[in-house]
């Protein structure tokens, strides 16, 4: 299992880690079957969205926040609860699939380290099966 | 890896694949493991729920029509906002576990191709993980 | 594949099945690989969040209450378009990382199996890949 370190720096924060990603792949000389990216905290999350207008990112973080709103009637104190519902409504974990050591996104996909509770140093597991 | 080809009819549809991917296990006569569905795309989805009933394939779309309406204060310039948000929501990935070259699926459950910016010509990636 | 039972016992109601998982991971004298967790049914799913203030789950139900009312203008007619919608959002499957027959969760996080139409005796499946 690889471990990547993201460091997030602002509340809430989508980072591109598509190129750590696939340096991993490289690093590991890992030719072919699926890679497995799992985020280890309970206020973050990962998708996979649109990596060449940043106003795509802009704009699900501004959809989320209206869907799930910083400040209702949560019963959790820690004033972070939207966070937590951030991260089950967009998901802990995905998978990529490996050909010829070459990730096999979309032509306009990139992988997002969704951050909903920052700024903060953030873990990001990566293992990769072959296959 | 395989790939399926999907063609949508309407901006917003979800095309059951089900039967695509059952063909495509049993053309390659995999007979245990876990079977990962991409879709490599950044404005269409993979989720599983009822095939029995449409109408429920029809709430769904509904509901997410509501919660992140087509129109709204979005940024980006294309008019697809919507698309990528549900995107994020549904996921762009899942797997199904196959035993004796069978879907282990719900009684009711199918997999469905959620489009959300069509109609278009949409691939989806199919890779088969013995184990 | 190994499959766990679970038994809920309200109409909404997340369980916590961590236990349950890293019992069949050690059972199975597991070490290393993926552990993929599925939820076979159409109107219940699996999410990951924290598992140390049960308030936060309370709070997570509450706002996919609000985001996907019970009573709207569906057209299914068994009553549960809501935990079918539910369930496409927080979706059917997720996947664990083991390492040394550990899974490699976060501190703070705990597997729940999301009910969504209870009370039922519901099932999950759990396959484990090496690698």
């Amino acid at each position: 299992m690889i471990e990547l370190s993201v460091k997030t720096r602002a509340r809430v924060e989508f980072v591109d880690i598509t190129a750590q990603i696939a340096r991993s792949i490289s690093e590991q000389k890992f030719r072919t079957g699926v890679c497995v990216v799992y985020v280890p905290h309970t206020t973050a999350a990962v998708t996979i969205n649109e990596n060449a207008d940043p106003s795509v990112v802009t704009d699900i973080i501004a959809a989320l926040d209206k869907l799930v709103p910083r400040d209702w009637q949560y019963r959790h104190s820690e004033g972070n609860s939207d966070a937590h519902i951030k991260a089950s409504l967009v998901g802990s974990s995905l998978y990529l699939i490996v050909e010829n050591q070459k990730l096999q996104l979309g032509t306009w996909q990139g992988v997002y380290f969704c951050e909903f509770d920052g700024p903060r140093h953030r873990r990001c597991f990566v293992k990769l099966l072959p296959g």
